[in-house]
C-alpha cells in the first residue's frame, strides 16, 4: 500500500464525475494534495542490536530502510492517512522485521524482551482504530514484526472441515489456496484484498456474509499463540466445557497477548452459486425490522444488510453510482450462496417473509452493483480526502430494542459536532437473533485542521456510544482509538483481568504497549 | 434431594423387571444397602463468626445444622454418592448461607475474605466433576453460598428475545416462567429437573437440545458476576470487537472467579408443535456420518442423538424397557420444535438427507420413548447401585476426523481397567459443523472397593481422552475430577492464565478453592 492512500495504487482514482458533482454541492471542492517524499524519523536501533536478529531471521529479513519502514507505519483510519498526507510518519518502527515460522517469531519476542524494544505484529496493515500505533516511550526501540512470510495453507481436514491457516495470508491468497481445496472461509470485510488471517482473529473482524458464514471469531476453532513466555496451543473440540473458553481470550487480543502464529478455522464447500436480490423498504425501521424477523426466524440469506434513507438517497452501496439516481426509500441487499437447491428453497422462505412485511423486490442489479464495488469505499475516501472533504466510518452494535435510541443518539452527536451540511450515512450490516451492528459513514466540509475536527466528532460519537449502553465496537477493535471507551463497556474488574492476563503472558510489556489495555 | 442419591426421593424406585434380569445376568445381583443417618462433621464455623453475617442476611439464612448441611455435600458423581452411601460426609460445609440479591452475595463475600473463609457457590447441587468438593485445609472454614433464593425471572425483552434470569433458578422453574411469556431457553441437560441456571453458565452446560437451541454458553448475552473485589457486568452487544470476550471467561469458571448473580440469555418463542422421528443405521460409523451430514449441511434438527451398538442393543434410550428387545443396528433420535410450517420444512429436507444416506425411518415412536425417560437415567443409576453394581457416565468431544479413534480409545481403556463383562455404551448427544461429543455409560461389576475402581478406569479413559487429543469435558466442567488432566489440554501458559486471573479476581482465594485452576 502507498503510506498515505488505501490499497493498489494501480487502482486509485479520481471522483466520478457523479459523485463529484455531489461533492461539489454538498462541501465545495478544495485541492488537498499529500506532502510529497515524507521522511520517516531515522531508526533509533544500532546495527549491532539488530545483529543476533539479523542472526536468526537472515539479514534480508530484518529492515531498516525508510521506504520499508514508512510503509509499515500505522493503519488505514481518516486520521493515520491525515497525518501521513500532513507529512507526519513520526511512527514509523524502527526496523521492520519478517519472520518466518512460530521457531522466529518466538526468536524475535526473546530478544524483544532481553532488549526490552517494543514489538507490533502487522498482518495487513489495515487497522483502523490505530491498533499499529504502539506506544514507545521507556522503550529502546519498536519493531513492526512482519507476519508476510507466514503465508501457508498449512493443512484442510475435509472430514472435519477444517483448515490451518498461516496468519500472514491475505484475505484474497487464503481463499485462493482453500479453493485449490474444493472449500472456502467467507470472510470479506471491507479490508478483506488486504488484511490477514492473523489480523481477523486478533481483532475479531466481521465480513460482509457473516449472516451466512459467521463473524470470524465464529469460524475459529483453534490457534497457536506465541506469547514472551513460550506457546499457547487451544482448540481440543469444536466446543468444551474444560473451563473458561481461552480461544475467545485470545481472539480479539490485537497483539497484546501474543502473536498468532496459526489459525484453525471452520470451511464449508464452494459455493455453486450466488444469487443476490434487493429488496426496498419504505424505512429504515421497517427494513430493520424485518431483518430482525429474518434472524429471530432461522431464515438469514448469506449476505443481508440494509442502508437507511440517507445512505440509499446518495447510493453509497453502489460506489459507481454515488450522487447518481435513487429510488428513495431504504435499499436491502440480499445475498445467496450454497447449492441451488439450498439456495432455493431459503431464497424462497426468505421471499415470503419479506413480502409478508411490505418489503418489494427489486430484483438482481442493486446487489450485483454492490458486490461489484463493495471494496472500492475505501479508494474513493482518498479522492475525497483530495479535495477537502473529511471522510470516516465508525461502528457499533446493541440489541434490537435499543437500535432506534443508539441510531439517533450517534447521528445527532456526529451531526452537532461537525455542523450543518455533514452527511450521516447508516446501514445495518451485521445481525444476530439478539442484535444488529450500526455503520456509520460521515462526510463533512475539512475545517483548517481536519484530524482536530475528525477526533472530537469521534470523541462525540464514542460518548454516545457509551451512554446508550451500546459496543464502542462491533468489528473494527479497540486499537489506540477506542481505547478510552473500553472501561465504561467492560468495567474496571474487566480492565484489571486484561491487565493481569497481559502481565502474565508479557511481563515486560514489549507486546504492542499501549494497544487495547486499559 | 438426599445426600446419598439423585432427585426427588419421592420417583426413587427398584431396577424394572427387565433390566434387573439383564443386570443379574450381567452382574449379578448383591444387595448393597447405603449406610443410614450420616454423621456430618461439627461445624467448624463458631457463631460468632458467622454473626456478622447473620445480621447481613437474616439468621434464617445462616444455617449450621446438620439436616442443611448434608443436604449441600459435595455433588452426584458416583464417586459422591458412593462414598456418601459408605458412610462419608466429611467434606460438608460448615455451614449453608443464603443470600438473596447481588448485594448480598457481595457481603458473603466480603466477610469470606475478611475472615478467611471458604465458599462453595451452589445452584442445583448437580455437579458430576466434584465441582462442589472445594479444598478447606487453610481456611477458617467453608460455607456453602446456596442461590436458592436468587430465583425471579427478572425481565424479557420481546424485541431482542431476551431474558434476565437468576442464578438459582432450577430449570424447569426458569422455564415456567419464560413460559408464561411466550417464551423459552430450550436448555435441557440430563440434570435439568434440579440444576440452576447459574450452574448451567458456570460450567459451561449443554443440553438434549442443543443441536436446535445451542449450548447454554451460546445463549448467554450477558453475564453480572459478583466477585470479592467488586462486581462485573458484561453484555454491551450480541457480538463485539472490544478486545477478548471475556463472557467466556465467566463461563466455564465453576465459581472460582466470582458468583454469576444474573444471567441474560437468548429466548426463542415456545415452540407450537414437538415431532420426534427415530432412525434406524446399520452401524455407528454409518449414523454418525449421517450426522455429519446433517451439521455440515446446515439441516440440524432440534434434537438428535445417536447410540453406538451396544447402546442400542440393551435400549439405554428408553429407561423403562432396559433389557428388553431392540431392533438392533444403531438407532438415531431426531425431535423437531417450532411452528408447524417450519418443523415440516426442516424434517421434509432432513428425511431426504437421512434417507439417501442409508437411514431408515423407525416412526415417533423411539423418539417419545426417549423424551419420556430421558430425565430417569439418574434414578436407575441408584437403583443399580443398590444391587452393587458400578455405573457413571464420562463424555468428551473431538473433531469428525477424530471421531472413530477416541470412541475407541476410550472404549479400550474403560474395559482393560474394568475387566471382561463390563458394559461400555455410548452416544453422540451434541453435533457441530466440525465434530461431535461422545458420552460413554459404563457400568461393571462392584468389587471390594468401587470407589478405587471407578477412579483407576476413570483415569485410565481421562489418560486415553488427552492421548487422543480431544478435550476431557464436553459439557460436565472441570471441577475437581477433571483438573490433573486440563493442563494436558489448554498448557502450562493457559493454566498460568487461569491463575492470574484468578488471583486478580479473587486474591485471597476463597472462591471455589482447589476447584478448577490447576
Amino acid at each position: 500500500m502507498h503510506p498515505q492512500r488505501w490499497g493498489d495504487p494501480a487502482r486509485a482514482a479520481a471522483l466520478p464525475d457523479s459523485t463529484r458533482g455531489l461533492v461539489e454541492l454538498a462541501f465545495g471542492l478544495a485541492e488537498t494534495p499529500a506532502a510529497e517524499r515524507v521522511a520517516v524519523p531515522p531508526s533509533a536501533l544500532a546495527d549491532d542490536l539488530l545483529a543476533p536478529l539479523r542472526d536468526a531471521l537472515g539479514a534480508e529479513h530484518v529492515r531498516t530502510d525508510d521506504e520499508t519502514r514508512r510503509l509499515r507505519t500505522r493503519g488505514k483510519s481518516t486520521p493515520d492517512l491525515l497525518k501521513a498526507r500532513a507529512g507526519d510518519l513520526a511512527d514509523a518502527p524502527d526496523a521492520v522485521v519478517r519472520p518466518g515460522s512460530h521457531a522466529e517469531v518466538e526468536a524475535v519476542l526473546a530478544w524483544a524482551v532481553e532488549h526490552h524494544v517494543a514489538v507490533v505484529p502487522f498482518g495487513g496493515g489495515t487497522s483502523v482504530t490505530g491498533g499499529l500505533s504502539a506506544r514507545r516511550d521507556g522503550f529502546a526501540g519498536l519493531v513492526s514484526l512482519d507476519l508476510v512470510r507466514m503465508d501457508r495453507l498449512v493443512s484442510v481436514d475435509h472430514e472435519s472441515m477444517t483448515a490451518v491457516l498461516e496468519p500472514g495470508l491475505r484475505g484474497p491468497d487464503a481463499e485462493a489456496l482453500l479453493a485449490a481445496e474444493g472449500v472456502l472461509l467467507g470472510h470479506y470485510p471491507q479490508s478483506f484484498e488486504f488484511a490477514s488471517i492473523g489480523g481477523f482473529a486478533a481483532t475479531r473482524s466481521s465480513g460482509q456474509s457473516s449472516a451466512g458464514y459467521g463473524r470470524f471469531d465464529a469460524l475459529v476453532v483453534g490457534l497457536r499463540v506465541a506469547t514472551p513466555r513460550g506457546p499457547v496451543e487451544l482448540g481440543s473440540a469444536p466446543a468444551n466445557a474444560a473451563g473458561p473458553d481461552l480461544r475467545q481470550l485470545f481472539l480479539g487480543s490485537e497483539g497484546a497477548f501474543g502473536v498468532i502464529t496459526a489459525v484453525t478455522v471452520r470451511v464449508r464447500p464452494l459455493p455453486e452459486t450466488t444469487v443476490y436480490e434487493g429488496w426496498h423498504w419504505p424505512s429504515f425501521a421497517a427494513g430493520a425490522d424485518a431483518m430482525r424477523a429474518l434472524a429471530q426466524s432461522g431464515l438469514l440469506p448469506t449476505v443481508l444488510r440494509l442502508s437507511d434513507e440517507a445512505e440509499t438517497a446518495i447510493n453509497l452501496a453502489r460506489p459507481d453510482s454515488i450522487g447518481g439516481e435513487s429510488a428513495g426509500g431504504c435499499l436491502m441487499i440480499t445475498g445467496y450462496e450454497g447449492t441451488p437447491s439450498a439456495v432455493a428453497a431459503k431464497r424462497t422462505a426468505v421471499t415470503a417473509l419479506l413480502t409478508g412485511l411490505g418489503g418489494t423486490s427489486a430484483g438482481p442489479e442493486p446487489g450485483e452493483a454492490w458486490a461489484h464495488g463493495r471494496f472500492e469505499a475505501p479508494y474513493l475516501r482518498d479522492a475525497m480526502l483530495d479535495v477537502g472533504v473529511l471522510v470516516e466510518t465508525l461502528e457499533t452494535a446493541t440489541f434490537w430494542s435499543n437500535r432506534q435510541a443508539l441510531y439517533d443518539a450517534v447521528r445527532t452527536a456526529l451531526e452537532t459536532s461537525l455542523g450543518e451540511g455533514t452527511l450521516v450515512l447508516c446501514h445495518v450490516s451485521h445481525v444476530y437473533e439478539t442484535g444488529c451492528s450500526l455503520y456509520f459513514t460521515v462526510a463533512a466540509k475539512g475545517d483548517a485542521d481536519p484530524l482536530a475536527q475528525w477526533l472530537a466528532a469521534k470523541r462525540a460519537a464514542s460518548d454516545a456510544i457509551v451512554a446508550a449502553g451500546a459496543t464502542i465496537t462491533h468489528h473494527h477493535a479497540v486499537g489506540t482509538d477506542h481505547k478510552p471507551w473500553l472501561t465504561a463497556e467492560i468495567g474496571e474488574l474487566g480492565a484489571s483481568v486484561l491487565r493481569a492476563v497481559k502481565a502474565d503472558l508479557d511481563p515486560t510489556g514489549v507486546l504492542n504497549p499501549g494497544v487495547l489495555i486499559p
